[in-house]
Formats: structure tokens, sequence, C-alpha cells
């Protein structure tokens, strides 16, 4: 037999003695910070401990992990660019200095090109070093991302062999189309596929991402590690929902949503199927016992949408690092649910309420506030709006919806004022019924610096109570929703028996037609097309068409629906545009 | 001799005979409105008629003249494009009926690709029919614009031969870069180049326009027509400029600023220069005497920037349909400057002014106001904010900063009143120094549904103040603004003896600092390479950075800036990254 040496000896080794080896992979399900670089080159090196300990030989982390995701305009800005440049090596050196040097990671970051744009990356990183880079080749730019104008296209694939398993990379949209990387990836054969991913939820996304991957890893013929963050940024929720699965596409490991943690599985992958760009080592490991996989049960859509709530506030919460809550209640079933949000998420005894009555309050709201108040477990009070109301009438002559509006604003202006005097972040309990009809008062109701459930319809909002309530009996808990903030006719109460049903067709109805108009962007055309009166269509439209400027004042809240207002609806405010009128 | 047919006749026929011909283009530097397509059709209709009385034989029009630009998301509605695609249709039947049918008309719209995604397209319409379109090729994706959200790009250039004269097409960006359309058409060799613009104002940008206009005249080697919109949409404004410049680069015409009407310029072209896409006719006209074109004289940077505010509120008060604005005097510089730009917007009698004194007021704070409402002569009422101010302060023990918010928010929900009760859109008042510093308070002075000077420094508030003033004295009118406001110091006046200066640094200094970190997205690093103070530069930064949950709910005013706020910088709330903390 002739001998060969270098490269090609291992590769012949490869090829007569095994045609598959093993690998344990650790997938870090993780919540980052955007722009917090030395917090997030924190918890990598954590995880990577973590992920050491475990046995594992490579550990994947989501897209831009170390910037945090999406940095938006962050990415234009050359000093932010150069300190997540500098961050990478530095972390490269820190995992080698702390023990973990040996461990393959696999970290997204914010490079820069040749020419000084802005490149959405991902770095591998061995002994200390940073051996080579990815970066990302499609860019999504529709619905809330803007990556086309954050970063410039990668072009290049990318395959490294390790432990003799010839391993190709792709981020995120990379694998949502066909051309790119995926076919780069299918000619290039190799034996195991990493996705880091910042994929934020959405109402029945999940199987969306599940059926892809399944697709992508029977195409490729390798099998894949998708890994997705967690955490909120800004209307973002981030779910995790990491998915490994067999190159026939069966799946193999899913983490649960909404839960920050490491996913270690070993897998079984062939041997030196591709030419790979950059060999750390051709030889494979001895054969092990692998690990039993763990399948997350799926959880419903209830829960999915509460936790992304829950999430979403929790986050903006801390990482923008408020101490506490603060919002008007009611009585009715909005303020309910966001004060029950609020205390699944920081704690009650970090939620504060504050009832508002005015005279038009009924009896009932002061009575079903103060029992959500008890039920939660916050802090309530009560102040009466009626001095500074009467005191604006008398000296202003206000009358009709501008006497209305007075009471909103005073509501408004008092709960910003114990805001400033006492730290607490305001939330704003609107709808996106009501965001989306414009039942809300500038500056009044739409006060705050969060607006948790602003993308959830009435509809839902009485769903999710309910469900809510059901999931405190189950656990043998109070619910913390009263039964009648649920049962009664929604009102606004800023004049005497006034009921929302007064300005707005019933809510059951109402959502359809938003669901089609705003939702699907379906036009007068489709609201019609779906059976809808068209009088009542044409009224729903108007009342949204005429309502952006309200929604562009509006804070931010956590997008849920496929199209939240926000970033994800660009309209003007200024348009002659009448659909409807 | 061969006898030749048909086209080739044709083009024998001018082979030897002439060289060049002549061609009466009308350029229309117009103002749509986003959305409003019967509208705008009617305003095409129009203008088109003046051309041709003009003795015209082309009239071009801006980019997506038929649906306003930019129409954001309402791109991707199908609707919107069923309605922009059969006004087209519509548009070309009505010119021809009303007798406008041989002008050939290059009309700016919202087309749809065969798989149902929108484009950004031009129309060649002669005789009552749609002959050819041509789609933009060249969608930008940064500063304001969301082009590659909104549109499929075109690969084709389109040039066709009308009066013997190969006429070819380029869209806006197009021409900004050198490969594609420019390079297309430089190769096709066109006798004339035609070029729809929606161009928004920015300072200095004019004469980036004119050389780049003729820089590629000089490439394609061809005369070109360049027309762009006028008018304010939401915080663009469209300050028209439209030029044309010969072959060889030589200014021929230019249109002044800001200002309506048709550019009618006779050019003198080479015959049968390309090979068309379309002939609509091949025998050049007989020669005739051209007019003299007229060159408008440059105005100043002050009148450009007045200007700009000027329509900029005007537009967005017309196109939304509101009879009149209202804001609080102060009596400072930033409230008189707004009312003046109000007055000179939409007429004095249509500006209301409301003084909301406080126990903190100074005596000159009124009687500033008081004279700036009578130089201006707009509608005053002074209203003391002291009842209603106490009444808060009495109700829920505000002090410190609480306590000075709630003064602003009290006028805040006074105007808001107004607003509801008498019509008005409310102004809101804060300049891009306090907006950049967070020095304003979310709900009180930040209230209004415009906020025309939201992009201009403390400096250029100043500036434009005196610039006003000393062109009322040059026009022999009253200067506006009351020469006390200029001169005096900036104060909040919500505490005693408050003023700017206790909480920022002087304004020459910050407004040089912000110029470079927002302006420039230099970060501190190049603020400290302009020589500032570290502290300081560090001090500003945090500001900044730590105001942008404020400015996300601040309502949209007047770009003037390279870097305004809003669209043109979109950064994350939730941010952990300290350039300088």
């Amino acid at each position: 037999m002739v001998p060969v040496v270098g490269e090609s000896l291992a590769r012949y080794a490869l090829s007569v003695k095994r045609k598959s080896g093993q690998i344990r992979v650790a997938a870090a399900q993780i919540n980052p910070t955007v722009g917090d670089i030395s917090g997030n080159c924190e918890l990598i090196l954590s995880y990577a401990k973590s992920a050491l300990v475990a046995g594992a030989h490579l550990i994947l982390f989501p897209e831009m992990i170390v910037t945090g995701y999406p940095v938006e305009d962050l990415a234009l800005r050359s000093t932010f660019r150069n300190a997540s440049k500098t961050a990478v090596v530095q972390l490269a050196n820190d995992l080698s200095v702390q023990g973990v040097g040996e461990l393959v990671c696999v970290v997204g970051y914010l490079e820069e090109s040749e020419n000084h744009k802005p490149q959405n990356a991902v770095a591998i990183i061995h002994r200390g070093e940073v051996l080579a880079k990815y970066i990302k080749h499609h860019l999504p730019n529709y619905g809330v991302f803007d990556e086309f104008r954050n970063f410039v296209a990668g072009s290049e694939s990318l395959v490294f062999r390790y432990l003799g398993i010839d391993i190709g990379i792709a981020i995120c949209e990379d694998i949502w189309k066909s051309q790119g990387p995926v076919s780069d990836l299918t000619a290039r054969t190799p034996g195991l596929v990493l996705v880091p991913n910042g994929s934020p939820f959405e109402r029945n996304k999940d199987d969306v991402r599940l059926s892809l991957v399944r697709r992508r890893a029977r195409e490729i013929a390798a099998p894949l590690v998708y890994v997705n963050m967690t955490g909120g940024q800004d209307d973002l929720v981030f779910d995790g929902d990491s998915i490994v699965v067999s190159s026939e596409g069966e799946l193999i490991a899913r983490a649960p949503q909404f839960s920050d943690g490491l996913v270690v599985v070993d897998i079984e992958a062939k041997l030196g199927t591709s030419e790979p760009n950059l060999v750390i080592s051709d030889e494979p490991i001895d054969s092990y016992k692998a690990l039993t996989p763990g399948v997350a049960k799926r959880i419903s859509e209830e829960e999915q949408i509460w936790n992304a709530l829950v999430v979403g506030l929790r986050d903006y919460v801390k990482k923008n690092n408020f101490p506490s809550v603060i919002t008007g209640m009611s009585g009715g079933i909005d303020s309910s649910l966001v004060m029950a949000i609020a205390a699944d998420a920081i704690d009650a005894k970090n939620v504060y309420g504050v009832a508002l009555p005015s005279r038009y309050s009924s009896e009932h709201s002061l009575a079903d506030a103060a029992q959500c108040a008890k039920n939660i477990g916050l802090n309530y009070r009560v102040i009466s709006i009626e001095p500074m109301v009467a005191t604006f009438l008398q000296n202003l002559g206000l009358v009709g919806v501008a006497e209305e509006n007075v009471q909103a604003r005073v509501r408004g202006t008092t709960l910003m004022g114990l805001s400033n005097q006492e730290g607490h972040l305001v939330l704003a309990n609107g709808n996106k019924s009501e965001l989306s009809a414009g039942y809300s008062t500038l500056y009044g109701d739409a006060v705050g610096g969060f607006a948790p459930i602003k993308d959830l319809f009435k509809v839902d909002v009485w769903a999710l109570a309910k469900w809510r309530n059901q999931r405190a009996l189950e656990l043998g808990q109070i619910p913390p929703i009263p039964e009648n903030s649920i049962s009664k006719e929604p009102s606004a109460e800023l004049r005497p028996g006034q009921k929302d049903s007064d300005s707005l067709p019933e809510y059951e109805i109402l959502d359809q037609i938003l669901n089609i108009y705003i939702d699907n962007d379906g036009g007068l055309s489709g609201v019609l097309a779906a059976g809808f009166d068209e009088a009542l269509a044409r009224r729903v439209i108007q009342l949204v068409d005429r309502a952006e400027y309200k929604r562009r004042q509006y804070p931010p809240g956590t997008k849920i629906s496929r199209r939240a207002f926000g970033k994800d609806r660009r309209l003007p405010i200024t348009s002659g545009w009448r659909e409807a009128f």
C-alpha cells in the first residue's frame, strides 16, 4: 500500500475506516440585549462553559448574539461595528483563557466589509482564534425587517471540517429561499448544517419553522441544527423553539418556547463529504453513548401568546432598568388583563394600579378594579380625577368630545405625574381593535412607555383573560381577572351610559373586518368578498384610515400577529387614498 | 438607388436629410397628494392642457405623479395598485377625449409585475393609449427611503422615437449610479434623456443634483431633462428645482425651488441615434424659433430652509384638511418662529396662539408673546394654567421634576382641549436640539399633530428668526419675531429662575456635538476627534441616547437635514449600547 501523508492521509483514513462519526452539539437558546456587547459576551462565555461541562464538542449561538438583534441603524455606526469586531476577537481569547478553547464556538456578530459596510456575520472560534467567518446572504427587508438597509449581503458559502464532519453554515433568512446558500450547501454536500436565527414570535409561525427545517435538511441531505434566541426587544419577542432534525427531516430534538437553555444533542453525521474551506480537525472521535434528546411538548396558542406578552413586557421593563410599572385600572377587561400580564412578568409587588374614577364611572368599575387588584395582589390606590377635570372644564368651557377627552388626559397626566414622582414605567392598555379604529384619546389613555396588548384584538383579549383564569384554577390559584370584567359590556365611561357599541360595531364583527383589512391588507374588496355589509365595511375602513396619526404617537408594544402596528405597517399619515370614502 | 419601405425608409430619410431636430418639452414641476389618484390625474390633465397651449410636443411629470410619492406600504395593497393601473388607462383616454391626445405624456405611476409585485413605473402615453412603460431599476433603501421594501426592480431600458428623436428614460435613483440604466442608456445612444424624480429637499442638496445631472448628460452624450415634484408629504418636502442641461452638460433651464409650474424648453437633439423599442413618429418637425429658456436665480440657504418649513407645514395642514393651527406661545424664540412660519404657510387669520402663563412665567414672557401675536396679526388669547396646576399638585402631592412636568402637561391638555373644541391642528414647537437632548415633556410641550421646526438646531432657529425679520424689513413689513425673543436667554420657565443652560451646554457648543453625533453618526470618537471635551461629549451622547423613547412618540415634522429624526434614523429604544456611559 502506498503511504499517504497530511490531509490526504487523513481523508484516506476516513474513507477506509468509517463512514460516519459523532458530534455533540449544544444549541444555546438564550436572550441577548441589543447593544450590550460586553453583557452578551459574558452570556456566551457562561453558556460555553456549561456546554463544555455537558461534554459538547461545538456550541451554536443565535444570530448576532454578540450585538443582540435587531440592532437597526446602530449597524450604520462605525464605532458600533468596531466594538462588535473587537469583542469577537476578545471573546475568542477569553474562551481560551477561561478553559473553553477546545470547544468550537459558532457566534453571530456584526462584521464590516472591506469597504466598511455592515454585515450580518457568524464567526467560527476555536483555541483562541477566529478561524473563519460567514456573511448572511439573504437579507429580509419586509415586515419588521430592514436588513437591506442595515447590511450588505455576503456571497460565499462556508463549510468547515471538525471531527471529520463537514459542517455548513446558513443564517436565518438564508434557509427561507431555495437559491443561494441552500443550493450552494446542497451542492457542497456537508455532513451537518448549523443555522443561527433571530426569528421573532408570530402566532402559528412555529409550525412553519419546523416544516421548513425538515425540508431543508432533506434537500441538503444532512442533519440540521436550528437555534433561535429568546427574549423581548422593543416590539419583538423571540420565542426560541430551537430544532434539530436528521438528514431525513425527522425531528430529533426541540426546545421549549420562551425558555432559555442549552439543547445538547448527539448527532451522527457522515464523514468527509465535502471539500471544506477550513479543516479544524480531520479525525473523527471514538464512538460514545449518545444522550437521549428531548422534544418539548407544544403549548397551546393561548399559552404561546400569553408567554409572548409576558416576555415582551418583562424584557422591556428589565432591559430599560425600570423598577416597576403603573397603569390606570378602570375595572374593564383591558386594564385587568394588562395587570395580570404585568404580575406574571415582574411580580405583583412591582405592579402599581390606580383607579381614576370620574363622575361617569359606575359603581362596578371601582369594585371590579379593586377586586382585580386584590386577586393579583398588586399595589392599588384610588385617585378621583373630578377636581382636576372640573377645574379644566370651568376654565376652558369644554363640552362634548373635548370634555370626554379632558377626562382621559387628566388620567394620563396623573399617571405620568406618579411615574415621574415614583419611577414607574407607565403602561398603556389599548388593544388592537381600539388602536385600529382610533377609539382612544391621544395623551389620555394612549399615555405610556409600553403597550403590552396593542397587537391583541378585543376578541383575543377576552379569550386570553378566560384562558389565564382557567390556568389559575388548574394551578389552584385565584383567577386574576374578575368575572364581571370579562362579562360586562365594554365602555370607556367618558359620558353617562356610554358603551363602546355606540361608536363601534360589535367586536366579534369589527375584529373580523380588521383582520382582513389590517393583518391581511385585503382592502375594501377583500372585506366585501368575505361577505360583510358594504356600509359597515366602509365605516370601519374609514375609522382605521383616519386614525393613522394617533397610532404614530402610540407607545411600542409586543407584536404577536403577522402585521402589527409600527415597523410592520408603514403608511403615510397624509393620504388622499380613500379605499372606502 | 434601391427603394426602401416603412421604418427603414423613414430612417433612410432621416439620415440623408437632417442630423438634428427640435422638440419642445414641458417639465411639470407640480405638487401631487399621496393616495389622491383622481385629484392627481386632474392635475396632470390640467398641466397637459397648459403644455399644449404652450406649444409643447411632450410633457414630463415627476416620479409616481399619479399616486403621489412616497406611497410607503400602500404599494403592498392590491386595491391600491389596481386603482393606479386603472387610472393610467383612464388618464390616457381622458387626455385624448379632452383634446390633449397629440401631446406625448410621460407619467409616473404604481405598476404591478406579472406576479403581482409593486413596481415604480413610468408610462408613455400618446393618442389615448399607453404605448410603453419603464420600470425603475435602482431602488433606494437608505435614509428616508424604503423602496426595496415597497417595489421590485425593473431590468429593461426604454428608448422611444418621437419626432425622429430617440428618447431614453430613467427614474430618480437610476441616475445616481453608474451601472444599470446609465450604462444601458449610454450604450443605446439616445438623442434625449428624461428623468422624473421624487427627490426630497435637504440642505445643500441642490448643487449635488446639478452636478450629477451635468455629469450624466455628458456621459450619455445627450440633453437631459430632470423634473422634480414640489410640496410636502408628512416629514418630507419636495423642492422642485427641475433642471435641463445640454449634451455637453451646460445648464439650459432651471426652475425656481418651492414653486409650481411648467418649464417649457426647446431642445435641439440628434435624430435617429438609437434603435428604439417603440416608434411614435419618425419624422422630425420643421424647424421653428426656439423660446428663450429661463434659469432661476438661486436663493440663499436660509430662504431655502424657510420655504421648506413653510411648504411642509402648509401641505400637512391642507392635505389633511385642517382649517387652522394652534400652539402655546411662551414668548420664547421657538414658538415665535413657529407662529411666523404658520402665518406664512396658511395666513395669520388661520393661526391661533395661546399664552399659558404659570406662576413661574416672567413678565417678559407674556409681553413678548403678545408682541409676537400683534406683529403677525394672529388670533391670540391668554389662559392661566395656575388653577389646573394647583389642583393637580394639591391632589397628587407632586414635587420637583414631577411638578415641572405637570405644568407642561396642563398646557398640552389645554391646547388639545381647544383643538377638540375648535378644530385646530396643534403644533409642537420643539427644536432638534431639545429633541436630541430629551429636553421636553412627553404629553406636555411635545403635544401636537405636527412639529414644524423639529429638524432645526437651536442655532438655526436663531439664524432663521433673524433672517425672517430682516426679510420683513426689506419688504417694508413688520418683523414678526420680537427682538427680545431672539436676544433673551432661553428658559423653559418651569421653576423659578430656570435657564436651559442649567441642564444643557450652551447651544453653540451643543449643536456642534449633535451635528457630529446625529447628522453624521460620528459616535463618541467622532466628537472627540473634533476637539470637544470628553466629559461634555459623553454627557451629551448620554442625553441623546436616553431620549429615544420620547422621540418615538413625537409628532412628524419637516426634514431639512441629512439625518432627521423619524424614518431617517431608526434606533432601538431598548439598547445596552453605551457609546459614552
